[in-house]
């Protein structure tokens, strides 16, 4: 199932009608493009005013705007795989395949899905009998596959002289081989109205050597746990099959349980679209066909009622919503701006705290001042062994390196600390000496039980606001010091080195560290709603603790 | 910004053109509505042959067919926003009004965003000038806001008699307050193609007291570490700014940095639609807004280069693709079945192993059954360890309760485990000084590995194919000794204790619950790509654990 483009970059083109209900025709086609992740464009065939009771009226498009439209793509969007509905009648059918003949004449035609429409499923005919030899003569041999459903079958095998009755798994695989050499293509025939069992599909199998079966959802052989743990439409015995016969003669046949559900308005749609995604991205027909199976499968499993009538399947079940914005090159910092815009006040207290104040000030009493560097000393352990947790963690060789370095130079600083702490007339005695506080405990306990319950990234998420903050209070003295008539004061104060050291190269340094490796984990492993509000609790919890510690050194608490 | 109603329950409705590739009109806006969550339905207008570089052609809907279409929406899908964008000439736009106020007379008429939409970004005419006056005397009173560009809100202006140009924010202002009252609505001027700076918006709140500014992706202050770490768009001094006058009064100021960008096509039209997606959701219009204007914003900052003109933004930022199937009530085990369907082959050999199928005969020698109960009680004692770390992981009563009754189980099960022992000859003393093996060692110690690694999630990922695996050895031995002339004999075979309590109700019950829990953690924490690999890797490892195991009692190895 290797894709060679990735979703994103595929563009995926559907020339069909469009049912304003949006459950089936280009809105269901482009409702799959958007959650396989392609990008979707739509060509109009025919409008219907319809709603999932059935469909009141049709309006056809002119066969030359219909081709205007297709050209206005085709020339301009680099298309990587075409899906083609319902076509109304043989004029515009004809138009259709006139112009996708041109663009395979110039070599411009991509993997192309033809879903030879017929019928709705509320039973109004969706195609004029006349164009079904338009569909035969000019269209299929254009489509890398068709995808007809039990009647269209029929219908196509009796329009080709060659009329035949399908109630029974052979007959579909008759009826497909037919197809396709009519057809001069691969054909998919659909077998939602039939139902089937796994026998007849082994019956099927022991009759046709070679035959490969995709079972899809279907309890099976070693899922006795499963099988015992519930009963439910995957225990069912009722199978719908589809079966596909490549024109090269490789025949498959996907079989998933019958879903009693009246939420299949569009399936036929759906289905022919996620192939088209499908083959846009490379994937193998076959492979193609699973997945868009199991997605339409899925996608009836999981639909909503909406309307009175046959209502939409839930095209959105393969998608989540996003939490946090992309990274891009001109906002290259998403996550760390949604974690600080989202706890801006609590950051605020802390990063604008009295103590920051009256320390660029150089008014802080140098008691408030050494009370907070001898915690900051206990703290500074919890914070190192934290980074062992970090490492413990890991499982690159250089996020192992990277925890190792931060410890290296905490140790490195605590050198500097004690030299710094002498300046102030504390020995180190004194500071191996001195008493826990609450605030320090309360801090470096929680550092440490988020180490030990989460994981790597949530350590991560709890060992940032002292890396960020320290960082964001340096720059601020900083720049407030380069202002005209600044509060700041850095001649003669006392504090001078330590907004240096903070407002520093070095520092600064690791602050960019500690931000990108942020954004990475997000790039990486992008969080669900409950986990991303995980990481912002542990984020403003740790914001609020490092108030807590500056508030202790105010108050000169213990 | 407190919502009302679901995304996933909420059906928009757009009435708009089409835009064949893509970019915009009901395309852009059924790719928003996805995008958001909600159910898109969508009313053509007319349809357009246009791409990246302009409008080529334009095809306008008989009236009639437009107002058939829109009751068969209104009448049958439950209608939670209504959104109109190119309404084409005067006859479609007094049809549209004219549907829309009677179902406004019925009481059911839901929010609606009317984007008065006269120009295509390329410049092209979307709406004859003539309709204007209708817009104003039939459609703008029906609407919950309005959302003209500069030049809309120039030309509806100049409509109404009061012409004025628009260049500062001043303007836009004085512009919102006269539309809005000669509209009887609320007005969103939006000001894309004006550019503004934050002390021009700080100038207009100065001069406005009462108004209220949003600021949005904006480096503000205590922003120093991200303002030093990039030069980017973010840091620009140019803005774009939005007003929204509201009919009570009230008005807000949108800002956020302008991009420099060519991908823009279809801006107004998605912004429109997520406004839509919001107040279909019950949220508030300034916020509904403020999320539009966002979700908008980062769409134009993450698009990829689409055709040769201005190219669409990309709608898909907000959604990344699901990783595991949504559970349902007929597919309540989605995540097991993933498990056990992609590591078939090595669940296979761990489940139906030589060493389980000549238990199942009887035939099994008794050394490599005692082999393997004598590292069992190794292996149970790791076992118990690993969810004494779930319970230090735990974050709920809950969640601690249920590993600690699992270690209360496993203790009382050794109890067994030496009755059961000592009726094959193995005392509690042979067992307690059995050296420990090496396949004991492997698995014991990968089990205390991850609970030291990762998280929660993992730890009970690790748990699984022991608590699975046995329950499901157990089931299979019983439903084969059940089939006639089956090869499992219970009669006389030394191991029925074993098999019977392996297919009972107490441990199939305990199955159950940890079947629950795994479920339980793909719903509440859905996991990503990454997270979901990582976790299907420890279930693999811990699967040929399980089968190195019995390799382990079969060759009696150390």
């Amino acid at each position: 199932m290797a894709a060679t483009r990735l979703a994103k970059d595929c563009s995926v083109l559907t020339i069909a009608g469009s049912d304003c209900s949006g459950g089936a025709g280009i809105q269901a086609d482009l409702k799959t493009f958007a959650a396989h992740g392609c990008y979707g464009a739509s060509v109009l065939t025919a409008l219907t005013a319809q709603n999932t009771t059935g469909v009141k009226d049709v309006y056809p498009i002119p066969p030359s705007f219909v081709s205007d439209q297709i050209r206005c793509v085709l020339d301009d969007v680099e298309t990587h795989a075409i899906k083609t509905g319902m076509l109304c009648n043989a004029e515009i059918s004809a138009e259709v395949a006139k112009v996708l003949a041109e663009y395979k004449g110039k070599g411009k035609l991509p993997p192309f899905v033809c879903d030879p429409v017929c019928v709705s499923t509320s039973g109004h005919t969706l195609l004029k009998e006349d164009a079904l030899g338009v569909l035969f003569d000019q269209l299929f041999a254009l489509a890398t596959v068709i995808t007809p459903n039990k009647s269209e079958t029929e219908l196509l095998l009796k329009t080709s002289g060659s009329p035949m009755e399908i109630s029974t798994l052979d007959d579909m695989l008759q009826a497909a081989k037919k197809l396709s050499s009519f057809s001069s293509t691969s054909v998919l025939v659909k077998g939602g109205h039939l139902t089937s069992s796994l026998q007849e599909v082994k019956d099927l199998v022991a009759k046709n050597p070679g035959l490969e079966i995709i079972k899809q959802n279907i309890l099976d052989e070693n899922m006795e746990i499963l099988l015992v743990a519930f009963e439910s439409e995957m225990t069912s015995r009722e199978l719908v099959v589809d079966i596909l016969f490549e024109h090269d003669g490789r025949t498959t046949v996907f079989a998933r349980p019958r879903i009693h559900s009246t939420s299949t308005h569009g399936t036929g749609c759906t289905l022919a679209s996620a192939i088209a995604c499908g083959l846009a991205q490379g994937i193998p027909l076959k492979d193609a066909i699973a997945n868009a199976s199991l997605y339409t499968h899925i996608g009836i499993l999981t639909a909503q009622p909406i309307g009175r009538g046959h209502g939409p399947l839930n095209h959105l079940h393969s998608t989540n919503l996003a939490t946090v914005a992309q990274r891009t090159k001109t906002n290259p910092y998403p996550f760390t701006y949604f974690l600080i815009q989202n706890t801006r006040e609590a950051w605020k207290e802390y990063v604008e705290h009295d103590f920051v104040k009256q320390l660029g000030r150089g008014v802080l009493a140098k008691e408030r001042f050494v009370h907070f560097i001898k915690q900051d000393y206990h703290y500074l352990k919890y914070y190192a062994r934290a980074y062992g947790l970090l490492a413990a963690k890991s499982s690159s060789f250089t996020a192992i390196a990277s925890a190792t370095q931060t410890i290296i130079n905490i140790i490195n600083e605590i050198g500097t600390h004690k030299a710094f702490c002498e300046t102030f007339g504390v020995t180190e005695q004194e500071l191996e000496h001195t008493a826990e506080s609450t605030a320090t405990a309360a801090y470096g306990g929680y550092l440490i039980n988020i180490g030990l319950q989460g994981d790597e990234a949530k350590l991560i998420m709890a060992l940032m606001a002292c890396l960020l903050g320290y960082g964001e209070v340096g720059l601020w003295l900083k720049k407030e010091a380069n202002q005209p008539n600044t509060w700041v004061t850095l001649g003669g104060n006392p504090y001078k080195k330590w907004i240096e050291d903070y407002s520093g190269e070095h520092y600064q340094g690791a602050v960019r560290i500690g931000i990108e490796s942020v954004e990475k984990l997000i790039v990486a492993d992008h969080p669900s709603p409950a986990r991303l509000k995980e990481w912002q609790e542990v984020w403003l919890r740790c914001t609020q603790l490092e108030k807590g510690f500056w508030d202790m050194a105010m108050s000169l608490a213990n």
